[in-house]
């Protein structure tokens, strides 16, 4: 995907400067009800996952969001609703997750910096975005951090036959040399927000994801969003994917009628210092990455991967070449009203 | 296996109460070295692992442990070499993990109780046992645990042509019903234990689960040991492990000669009131896994599982039937010196 996203003759999509990009999703952003301020924390959020090179997670999502129902409910400023030194659980006040998450990140590093941990969940907000950009903030201010978000039934569990759990993503941010290291994946075994894209599109997946309506196996992306996609790693990312989502219910998100109704967010964030000099675990993380990208390969690989290093590397190239953007979605964006 | 070991006319087991399994394994451990006190925590594990229906994490571990060159080695007290009120870094004093683990249970849950938070790595030890075994106390307690341990190579990452990382353990545990939830996963596609009681008696692996030493694919438990096994679920699995290494470097866990040279336990607790009221969050659990036990099923399947929950069914019918040990495991247990 990212190597056709940097194809400079793909026809359906236009290449758009990094601060062009960001100016077409904030007018979009203002358009569905936004202010400048808001749109300008959404938009920036956005453009940085498209830099990443995920197309979907950049602007698409603009025309996710005006389809959201949670968009014509009322909202409120995020507050904190239950407060420790080491603690805080945060209402969302139905705001979307770029903007409530973005508040929690605030939160996270303020407590770590006075109290050295701190715990903190997120309930009634919607879309969390990229994991690892708010990850990222915590782990350039020196801090390691662990993140689970819990949302709302799109996988299904092992031998089900309907979704019962959210793509539950999980991430572990570690303060590194240059940039930090960041694990960030979903629990499903396909993103969701590819799905609403592929669908969007009428695009199927390459492999069997998932189950349609009728409990099918399929690879079309309009019947997964009916049906349901499995969980990543067989029982093992199951496990995690139900672990994940009691960890929301902590965090304050509710189930009701039957089901979890809203999204869960939890940080759990700390200063290594507590436990090791930071300069021994620098130099300690360095030496391990260095011999996990020198090991000998097999089977042809060119390069033995290291999460999220080729994200940075791809952003500092599209912040240079501009990012592209599906045809169709421009247009859409520009239709909003 | 499980049914396996239940099968009372298993021709290679013997059916032993557990008192008297627990009496076989204090004095197997006492003969090579330990303490009878020591030889009671070990052997406490060992028999709630195998009530559990893990055989080769019961009893057999104590033939692998008498082969360790760790064992050979000076061991002091364990002890804490830094510390704050919500942190601890504890030095395993060279202790088999059975010992040292059980250890940094009793700080984590002291610091919980009295800071509502535990941040508590744990280096210079070897051998985890079962994590879920640790958590299980934690969770008890009414506490939520993540837990992470880092272990010295085992597992290929994708691409890679020798071994680099540990089989690096990942376990959540969250205070529920009359039983906790315990998710507890290795993050390589085939658990140490069974690898090591596999190539003990010889056999091999249903699929393909890591590589031999040329870097061959292969089943057989003996080539594993010195090729090295896949991590789970591709990609994510490997990302998983590779962050887990990494929270064991934070653990004080060392680097040495390229490779890393021994194991890091990370627990980081919380008591969930700091987020919610208990009761609510009790509730809200039940409901999740009332409603996850109750999907309609598909393919056959005769159960939705729940994480831990089986474990807790079998170790309540091992404790009145007893436990199936492999005879040949019974003999060398008699013979050690």
């Amino acid at each position: 995907m990212n190597e056709k996203l940097l194809d400079p003759d793909n026809e359906n999509s236009i290449r758009l400067s990094v601060s062009d990009a960001y100016d077409l999703g904030v007018d979009a952003l203002v358009k569905i009800g936004y202010t400048p301020e808001e749109a300008g924390v959404i938009a920036s959020h956005l453009i940085d996952a498209s830099m990443w090179g995920y197309e979907f997670a950049g602007l698409p999502r603009i025309l996710v969001i005006a389809e959201r129902p949670e968009l014509r409910k009322p909202r409120i400023p995020v507050s904190i609703v239950r407060e420790s030194s080491i603690s805080a659980l945060i209402d969302g006040g139905n705001n979307v997750g770029y903007i409530s998450l973005n508040h929690a990140v605030d939160v996270v590093i303020e407590k770590v910096r006075s109290a050295g941990v701190a715990i903190v969940g997120l309930r009634n907000s919607w879309f969390a975005g990229r994991n690892a950009y708010y990850l990222e903030k915590i782990a350039r201010e020196g801090y390691a951090a662990i993140y689970f978000g819990s949302s709302s039934p799109t996988v299904v569990p092992p031998g089900a036959m309907r979704k019962a759990l959210g793509t539950n993503p999980m991430a572990i941010a570690l303060p590194g040399g240059v940039d930090p290291f960041i694990f960030d994946i979903g629990t499903a075994s396909a993103m969701s927000g590819e799905i609403l894209m592929k669908a969007f599109l009428g695009e199927e997946f390459h492999d069997v994801v998932g189950i349609d309506k009728r409990g099918e196996p399929t690879r079309v992306a309009r019947d997964l969003l009916e049906g349901g996609v499995f969980p990543f790693g067989g029982h093992k990312g199951y496990g995690l994917s139900l672990a994940i989502q009691a960890l929301g219910l902590m965090a304050g998100s509710r189930f009701r009628n039957g089901d979890v109704s809203d999204f869960g967010y939890l940080f759990v964030a700390f200063n290594p210092e507590l436990l090791i000099p930071p300069e021994q675990f620098k130099d300690q993380m360095e030496e391990l990455l260095a011999m996990v990208r020198g090991l000998p390969r097999r089977g042809g690989s060119s390069e033995i991967r290291i999460p999220s290093e080729r994200g940075f590397r791809e952003r500092e190239i599209r912040r240079q070449q501009g990012i592209l953007v599906n045809k169709t979605v421009v247009e859409r964006l520009q239709q909003l009203k």
